[in-house]
C-alpha cells in the first residue's frame, strides 16, 4: 500500500518499502494471531490486517494520537480484525490471544521485557524488528546472542527521487535496521 | 519468501528484499494478468503467482537455463498458474491474454520496445522495473519522461549481517533501482 | 573540515564526507590550478584553497548570495588564492589561467558546454563532478560514453547519528553521485 | 590516494572513500603524531604519512602478513615517517610517543582498552574509528556513553560502477560506520 492512503499525524509513519519488507519477513499466515507494538500510525496494522483477513491484528501503542490515528485508518479501510490497545506493553499483552506472529516498531525502553512475554507466550514465535536507534540495535543483538538465537539483520536505506523543475533529485530517507527471527523453518507461502 | 526456498542456478536472483518492495508497488490483485518480464530465477514470478492465486503469471525469459530454473521453482511451490515463455520479449508477448500488471526485470536492450508494447496491451497497465544500471536508469526516466508519465523512483540499497567468529559484519549488497508507473489511483489491497 | 566551521545562507552546502571524498579524487597538487564550479557556499573552494597553498582556485558561482558566502568563508579561513566569480560558466572560464583539475558541484544545464570547454583548455585534466539529479546522471554518463573515456562513478549515502533523548538516530542524507575522470595515471600524493 | 596505487594481500584494505573520509575526520596536522591501530595494508599509514610530512605515524598491527604489507607500501611511496609496530595492541603503545590522533580500524576486542589507554597518553586525543560489525558499533557507543563523550556518528555506503559489456552496472560496498571524537575545537586546516 502506498503511503499516501493512510490518514497521517505527527506520528512517524513506517515507510511503504520498510513496510513491505517487514511483512515479508513476518511471515504471516491468512489466519496468524498478529501483535504489532508500537504500531504509531497503524500502517502496518491496516496493511496486514487486510491480507490476513481470517486472522486478527492487535495494534499495541501508548500514546492517545497513536490510538486515534490506528482507529481512523483501520476505520478507513473497512478493517474489522484489527483491535486497538492502548497502554504500553508488554503488560498490555494480558489476557490476549497469544500471537504467532509479533512486529515491534517500538519499545519506549522495554524491548527485553516485551520480548521475553512474546517468547513465553509462544515459544516458535516469529518477530520482526523496525529499529532506527543505535541503542536499540545493540540491545536487540545482545539480547538474541544472550538467548542462543542467530536472527537475520539487514539494514535498509531507501532514496526517493522529489521532482524540482525538472530535475529528479534523489532524497535519502533514514536507514532502518529489520531484524527478523524465530518462526518455523518451512516456506512462507501468502495464501492470504 | 526467503531467498533460501528457491533452487538457484548462475542467474542472479532479485533479493527477498527488492522482491518485497517490487511486489508491493506492483499493486497485484487476486486474479491478476501479470507479466515478469527478465524473470531470471522466476523467484518474483512464483512468489506472486502464490499470492495472485486466482490470477495468470507469465513468466519471459530468453535465457534456456532461467526457463529451466523457473520451471523448476514452480514445481518446487506447487505453482499452476504460471507460464514459462522462451525467447526475447516483447515479441514474446503475442498471442497471450493483457497484463494487468507487469514486472520488468531485465529488458536485453528492448526496454523502450517492450514499454511501448504493454502500454499498447493494456493504457492503465501498473508497471514496475528492477534496474541495476546507469544506462538502463537514464532509458527509463527519459522514456516516462517523453511520454508524460509521472514515476515513482526510489533506490534501495540493503546490507545483511554475516556472522564471523562471533562478529556480525555487514555485508552491502547491491543497490537497486525500483521505478513504478501508472495503474488506477484507488488504494491496493491484498486480498488474495 | 567541518560542516559547522562554514557561514551557510539558504543555499545547500556540499556536506563534509562528500566533500572529503571528492577532494580526495581531485587528486590535486600543492601548485594546481582548480575550478570549482556551481561553489555554492564555497566549502570546497576554500578547503581545497586552503590544501593547496602555492595554486590557485577559482569559485564559478551563478547567484549573487552564493558569491557572497564564498567571500565570506574565505574571509573566515584567511583563504587568499581564492578568486569568486560570478556570472554563468563556461563563458567566464574566458582570460583564466587554465585549470589542471575541476569539481563540478553545480552545471545549470550546461554540463556539456562546461566539460567541453575544461577539456578544451586542458585536455589532461582530472575533472570530478557531484551529482544528485537522476537527468544528470544520465547527461554525465553518455557525455563521457560519447567522449570514449571511462570515468569512476560511485554513489555515496552517508547517515549521521542525532541524539534524540537517549537515543542515537541515524538521519539519512541526500545519496550523491561522485564521478571522476582524467588527470595522470602516476599516484596522487597530497604533499601540500 | 586511489585503491590500485596499493599492494594488496589478502588481508582487506579501508577502501578510497572511507579512506578520505576517515582521514578528513581524523583532523591531522602537519606535524601530528598518529596512530593507526589495525594498520592492515596500511593504506591509512601510508596515505597519511605522507601527507603529514613533519609528523609521525606509527602502524600498529597484529599479523605479520600485514606488517610485511605496510613496510612493502611504505617503501613503494618513499615513506620515511612511517614506524610498523608489530604486537597487540594497546600493549605495544609502550614507549611510543603520545598521539595527538589516532584511527582505529581494527582492535581485536580489545577496544576499551585501547580506548582507555589512547586518553591516558592524551586526553585531548581526537580518534576516529572505523567499524564494520554490529559488536563493535554497539561497544563503541557503549564506551563513549559511558565515558561522557558525544562523539559523532556517520554511516557511510558506497556502489560503484563496474563495466559489464556496455552497462555499467552498481556494486554495493560493505557499509562502514565511521564514528570521530575528541581533539580541539578549532577548525583543522590541512596545511600539510
Amino acid at each position: 500500500m502506498r503511503d499516501e492512503d493512510f490518514i497521517r499525524g505527527k506520528i512517524p509513519m513506517t515507510k511503504s518499502e520498510i513496510r513491505a519488507i517487514s511483512l515479508s519477513k513476518l511471515e504471516w499466515k491468512r489466519d496468524s494471531i498478529i501483535y504489532d507494538i508500537g504500531a504509531g500510525t497503524g500502517s502496518v496494522s491496516v496493511e496486514v490486517a487486510l491480507a490476513a483477513s481470517d486472522g486478527r491484528v492487535f495494534a499495541f501503542e501508548c500514546r492517545e494520537e497513536g490510538c486515534d490515528l490506528i482507529r481512523q485508518n483501520a476505520e478507513r479501510f473497512g478493517v474489522n480484525n484489527l483491535t486497538v490497545v492502548g497502554g504500553m506493553a508488554p503488560e498490555t499483552f494480558q489476557g490476549l490471544p497469544a500471537p504467532d506472529c509479533a512486529l515491534i516498531g517500538g519499545s519506549r525502553g522495554f524491548l527485553d521485557k516485551i520480548l521475553d512475554e512474546l517468547f513465553i507466550l509462544n515459544p516458535e514465535i516469529r518477530v520482526v524488528l523496525n529499529i532506527i536507534s543505535l541503542e536499540t540495535l545493540a540491545q536487540a543483538v545482545s539480547y538474541f546472542e544472550n538467548r542462543g538465537l542467530e536472527p537475520e539483520v539487514v539494514s535498509v536505506t531507501v532514496a526517493k527521487a522529489e521532482k524540482t523543475g525538472k530535475y529528479h533529485l534523489m532524497k535519502g530517507q533514514n536507514p532502518v535496521y529489520v531484524i527478523s527471527v524465530g518462526g518455523s523453518d518451512r516456506f512462507h507461502v501468502d495464501r492470504r
